[in-house]
């Protein structure tokens, strides 16, 4: 029995994996992963992702350069949620161009309450896709 | 327009919540949340989440003692996942006693490699639920 079947991946054959930061502790995104993604990315030691939308293998920063080095790979009791340490080349995970995709704070706890921008974008999104 | 209103929920009305320690920031736990849990949540500032398999709101704590108090909400660039900061009383979040459902970790990089428990028991899950 491999390390892979003891991965319970959801009926679209897909696991939730979220990318730390491997020194901060800071969360920098969630993406999903199937299993050739998450075999990949052990494999690689860099982060391989499946991107639903465009139905493909998404090797992280193939494109835009900021490619993901794995420290520790992490799965949770239930073995549905995977979680990566990792070190982000160029100190940008999110696409649009900031270091976390959890730029949002919530600010209040009311009806009136507002997402509020806590990040500022290091590189410009126009530029990170060629 | 509400805050609410920007969160996006799945086809199920499900949106996945990652707790993370407030102040080590290691990841906690991975639930789902409902719009009701999710507005509980921040009215509450105590962890509400949605019970997939018992199909009901869960408020973390209410049978183990082992309540969460939400320091911090965030939302990521798609809004489709939640991030809370979060303070875990009785420092046990996993319904196995261990501080953290993450406790596994893998050793080696190709088909040899092993998911080995890195977390101790804190507490003993049969005197966790009543």
């Amino acid at each position: 029995m491999s390390w892979l079947d003891e991965v319970k991946f959801d009926e679209a054959g897909l696991i939730p994996a979220i990318a730390q930061d491997w020194k901060t502790g800071r969360i920098l995104m969630v993406a999903w992963m199937n299993r050739e993604s998450l075999h990949e990315t052990v494999a690689t030691r860099k982060g391989v992702y499946w991107s639903r939308s465009r139905q493909k293998l998404w090797r992280k920063g193939e494109e835009s350069g900021n490619t993901q080095q794995v420290h520790e790979v992490r799965i949770d009791c239930d073995a549905d949620v995977v979680l990566l340490k990792i070190e982000q080349n160029g100190g940008v995970a999110c696409h649009t161009g900031r270091e976390s995709c959890f730029f949002r704070l919530l600010n209040g706890n009311d009806d009136r309450a507002q997402w509020e921008i806590t990040d500022e974008v290091l590189q410009d999104p126009e530029h990170m896709y060629k």
